[in-house]
């Protein structure tokens, strides 16, 4: 089964250590208005709130005379609103702005590319959940990661969470302009963020890999991915001053396994989760795919030895208060996510899969409720 | 050592099986003059003359009325006189075009990249041989590959030799909009060819991997190419359908490898050897490699295993009338590509290096004079 697909790579990318300090000369270029365009030249940096407060980290921001600095709250998912309003505030205060930059995990990656295509196109972002909705090209827009592990940094699509559907703005325009990949930014992410995020690639790449739609390159992405992950989280102290080198590329390639494949099973409960339970994608991921040995076999194994090697810290008891009505909840929005269980079990799922094999799956999740369990 | 590189990637990539079938798809939004741009909406497609009276194969090329189809030779490499003519010639009798299609090895995607450029760029491609020295965009330009391995699918650079150097087009533009990564393709590569072009990114990815200038990012690829020759190369029979399809993912991961690394002594003095005796580059770095297991050791053994392995019928005695004069020449070349020693040997590489131990090297070759010797 041969999937066609013709994907935008990211325009630039500065991968090492010590980029961030290379950042200004980036963007110098990009300051300037395109001839015949309303922009004001300023550029906007979107910023994780976790770095509010740090003189340190955010005086090494190539702010100028006219930028503007916004912090982005990572309590929740993206969601619809949230881009309009920014996008609003933004246009009725400044006009257009030159640039636009995410500095921050894969939440605030997303904010900027699809806060980037709602800056030129016209009305709400729900009206764009979808492939190719898009009408117009963005504004030049750059990731820089500071946290490690959604690939989110190269994918064409901002997930966004709308009144009715929690889906991405995905054409070739999301894409990023540049991404600045500094190992040296992701040294100081609190251990479980760490070890959840990074959890996201390594499940992505095993769910690309035993699908049904891979073709070699995703699965040569894959492996690679797979393979820097047990270096990371099973072979090297988080001292070694590598671990921080092999993240920040297997992100990368896990992101890119993704081009010519789909996420599976665990992406599907996971929207679940994330749905009915507002709980955090990449966590949610490692609450799901700990349940499910029946379908990831070994991996399960190995993920769970990663948990160990790490001592990662996961609340207990977590969902012990399910009710069987949040449960149906999540297995409808996972059951409706046809194109994920499409590639994990074949054109023919419906025959191995329905909604009771799911609600199982997520009863699973509440009698041990966590990643240990 | 950190080399701070910012690199621009081909803007789209299709892989697959099938893929050249959707290619006229693809080239369809091209077509049309950019507005205020006098542009013809004429394509050409610049194909490597092995497929001349290839009727079947010809076919499929998506040409439309007043495209049309130029020849390249490859028997000799790419030469700025070549590239200069060619522009001359279409923008005489043609104007110039909506964009330019190679479709071939590694030299017809030099000479699409180099004529990408030089159709907008005035004078001769002689003045541009170098970093950055192009002044405006080229046309849009694809890359479809019919044999794997040199990389040139991705890399920033079209080699020319010119009347004094062999130096590179090198900028972000020269990078393709669009490549197009069939493995169908290069299923009717003759043996030989498909092994020495293989062997390029064999040996540079032991290149990248082994010097000095290399990252993790550069290593990773490197790895996973390194990884998937060997499967191609020492573990399948090239009946396997997965064969090409693992070699196109090498070739491609092989050119990416050294967006954060260098080549290195293999391909210094093959460089020699393509300059004065003008032998072919991909069989140059063999009877190069053959010779280096004071430099690459293990990866020299296991190269020759992957000759006798594939049987490959390198001609022999093939360098036995090389005069003193003609090594000098040759070691003259090779030493002054002084970031290729840099990279092999560290930036105190001239206390390692003079031009007697590259000598050395070339009489090896000419004692033995094949890659079986």
């Amino acid at each position: 089964m041969n999937l066609f697909r013709n994907f935008k790579s990211v325009t630039k990318t500065c991968y090492g250590r010590g980029s961030f300090g290379k950042f200004g000369e980036i963007l110098e270029p990009h300051r300037n208005a395109a001839p015949g365009q309303a922009r004001g030249g300023f550029m906007v940096f979107l910023v994780d709130h976790y770095f509010q407060g740090n003189e340190a980290f955010l005086s090494r921001i190539p702010k100028q005379a006219g930028d503007e600095i916004i912090f982005c709250s990572t309590a929740k998912e993206p969601t619809t609103e949230q881009i309009d309003g920014l996008r609003d505030d933004i246009l009725a205060r400044r006009g257009l702005p030159a640039g636009l930059v995410g500095i921050g995990g894969g939440n605030v990656m997303d904010v900027a590319k699809a806060l980037s295509l709602m800056l030129t196109n016209e009305g709400s972002s729900v009206q764009y959940q979808g492939l190719n909705l898009i009408k117009k090209p963005g504004i030049y827009h750059c990731g820089v990661p500071t946290i490690s592990g959604t690939g989110a940094e190269v994918s064409m699509t901002a997930v966004l969470t709308g009144p009715v559907k929690k889906l991405g703005l995905k054409c070739d325009w999301t894409v990023f302009d540049q991404i600045v990949l500094d190992p040296d930014l992701i040294a100081s992410v609190p251990n479980d963020q760490w070890f959840y995020t990074g959890m996201d690639t390594y499940i992505h790449s095993v769910e690309a890999i035993t699908g049904t739609k891979k073709n070699t390159f995703a699965e040569a992405y894959s492996e690679k991915s797979l393979e820097m992950c047990r270096e990371v989280y099973l072979r090297m102290d988080r001292s070694n001053s590598k671990s921080d080198e092999f993240l920040m590329v297997a992100s990368y390639m896990g992101g890119l396994s993704l081009t010519y494949s789909e996420v599976g099973v665990c992406h599907a409960l996971s929207y679940g989760l994330g749905k009915v339970l507002e709980m955090h994608h990449c966590f949610a991921n490692c609450v799901a795919f700990n349940q499910l040995e029946d379908v990831y076999g070994d991996y399960v194994q190995e993920f769970k030895g990663m948990v160990k090697h790490n001592k990662v810290n996961i609340p207990q008891g977590l969902a012990k208060d399910w009710s069987e009505e949040t449960i149906s909840a999540m297995a409808e929005v996972a059951y409706n996510l046809p194109h994920m269980w499409d590639h994990a079990f074949g054109p023919d799922w419906q025959q191995v899969l329905d909604r009771e094999r799911i609600k199982g799956w997520y009863r699973r999740m509440r009698s041990t409720g966590s990643a240990n369990g």
